[in-house]
């Protein structure tokens, strides 16, 4: 599992000692920020109902996979990591929060109609629709709330990059785009290609973006900056290739979300499209892709976001 | 309907011109702007189908008070209308287009099932419910990209700034916020504390946040924000009012959308709080606050400002 294992003479390094200090300060400051209160200087407070459809939707699941990329992508960029590490913070928190606005709204009955997710009821069953439609429309206004605090933690100049790069890669020509297009596609069959668009926007844009805002929490050349961004781009596919295998060879319990929808729903996959086998060595292929943009990125310290590509690729759910 | 009619020394100020060349402006930069190439560094085009739901919400209806109150405030605070004009323009924008999703998602059958909106059906009816879904959460992203362009046109500090304003009127301690209250509210008895609270965040927190956006596309003294501040409470607090007793005194044709469903979903109103005359009175005093706001601005180009408060309380739909 470890990123370690691809080159023998590398330091061993530990994912997951590395992601769990990281996770607890995402955690607790997910706590904190998705909370009644989260603007100090906002002159109302939000209702509680809904800051509780908020907070069922963010807290307490996930693999908090996009929140790991900024934070490692902020390390590999900086020399000290406490430079730049209030955005990255918020950064990391912002993009969960995307995540998790769009799997409220992907539950709900008019898109894919689920009613498990992480192993729970999903916002919408346990709230009911209207209040699940406004909890993920009230994190996504949060999201941008957090990287745009009042003060001086946060320069203007990384504020307004940070926004800039989360509402394209949560947009029209990202996530919403890539959704749009996966709903229109139920029932069709799609090229290879057009899979592949669709993947890029519709988890590969938000996987991509959080290397991105990582990055931009430091101050990359821009050579690492287009490594950067090719690896999120084979780490964002890979995902999703991943995500289709899991589909069909994982189980439900497994998962901690319904398994085999997508066939029963007749949705084009990369298994559907290529096959098994084939789908597995194209993700080996991107974990290569990945591993190979970090090389040339010029970073010296990209141990963490080699062993995320690793783990994306070989994880078991 | 003019403002200056409050005061027979001050020169007639003309709303409908002023009004109407700055309506040209805002609608040809939606038009632009909400298209499938919004981003010219954008990798991937957003998907047509969605575009077109995105499209069909945002163009070509609406009365764009929001545009307006930005476009005034900006106005009203540089010495200069092309100081800034960059990004009142955007602002202008991106208020609407937070405006018309949460009209899309609004109208969605799990909240308040409407099948008409400004004369036309509404966008579930006409794309299903998923896309209204999906262009609703693209409209809340493009708002914030339209807020964040690359290049020098708007300074980094205006779009962070700008941002979070947007953020914070459009979130759960804003406009989400006060969706929430209203849909927790459907058959309680409110008290008019209560109902304030509720239309505060709804409708007002967008409305203020408009002047305040407005305002900070120039660079005001403390003084003229705080006026303007509370000339944005007072104007939105305003709208919710005169719309609650247009609910009940115009009919479906003259407000382009279905009249009289507040009574129907036994949602508490202000007329059904204080009663019409009461409620009438309430309007022109929120009036005279807004005025008076103005007044103690120390700003000397207010009159687009008083005419559209003005607007507000007098309009017939």
């Amino acid at each position: 599992m470890m990123a370690a294992d691809r080159d023998a003479g590398a330091p061993l390094f530990q994912l997951e000692a590395w992601a769990g200090s990281r996770l607890s300060q995402v955690e607790s400051a997910l706590e904190r920020w998705v909370t009644a209160d989260a603007s100090p200087g906002a002159s109302h407070a939000a209702p509680a109902a809904l800051v509780e459809a908020m907070r069922y939707a963010v807290l307490d699941g996930g693999k908090r996979l996009r929140p790991l990329l900024v934070l490692a992508a902020h390390e590999a960029v900086v020399a000290d990591s406490r430079q730049g590490a209030e955005a990255a913070l918020r950064a990391a928190c912002a993009v969960e929060l995307i995540h998790a606005y769009s799997l409220v709204h992907d539950d709900m009955p008019c898109m894919d109609n689920d009613v498990l997710r992480r192993g729970k009821p999903t916002v919408h069953v346990r709230f009911g629709e209207a209040s699940a439609l406004l909890a993920g429309d009230a994190l996504q206004a949060l999201a941008f709330e957090l990287l745009t605090p009042d003060g001086e933690a946060v320069p203007a100049l990384q504020q307004a990059r940070l926004c800039s790069l989360l509402a394209r890669a949560a947009g029209s020509a990202g996530m919403a785009g890539g959704q749009a297009i996966d709903l229109a596609s139920v029932g069709h069959t799609l090229s290879e290609a057009e899979l592949r668009e669709m993947h890029l926007l519709k988890t590969g844009a938000l996987l991509q973006g959080s290397v991105l805002m990582g990055a931009h929490c430091g101050t990359p050349d821009a050579r690492a900056l287009a490594a950067l961004q090719d690896y999120g781009a084979a780490v964002g596919l890979a995902f999703q290739v991943v995500d289709d295998i899991l589909d069909v060879i994982a189980d439900s319990s497994t998962l901690g979300k319904t398994a085999g929808k997508d066939a029963d729903n007749d949705k084009p996959t990369y298994v559907s499209l290529m096959g098994l086998e084939r789908s597995q060595a194209y993700a080996q292929e991107l974990l290569t892709l990945a591993q190979q943009a970090l090389q040339r990125s010029g970073l010296a310290n990209t141990l963490a976001l080699a062993a995320l590509a690793d783990m994306v690729v070989n994880r078991a759910h």
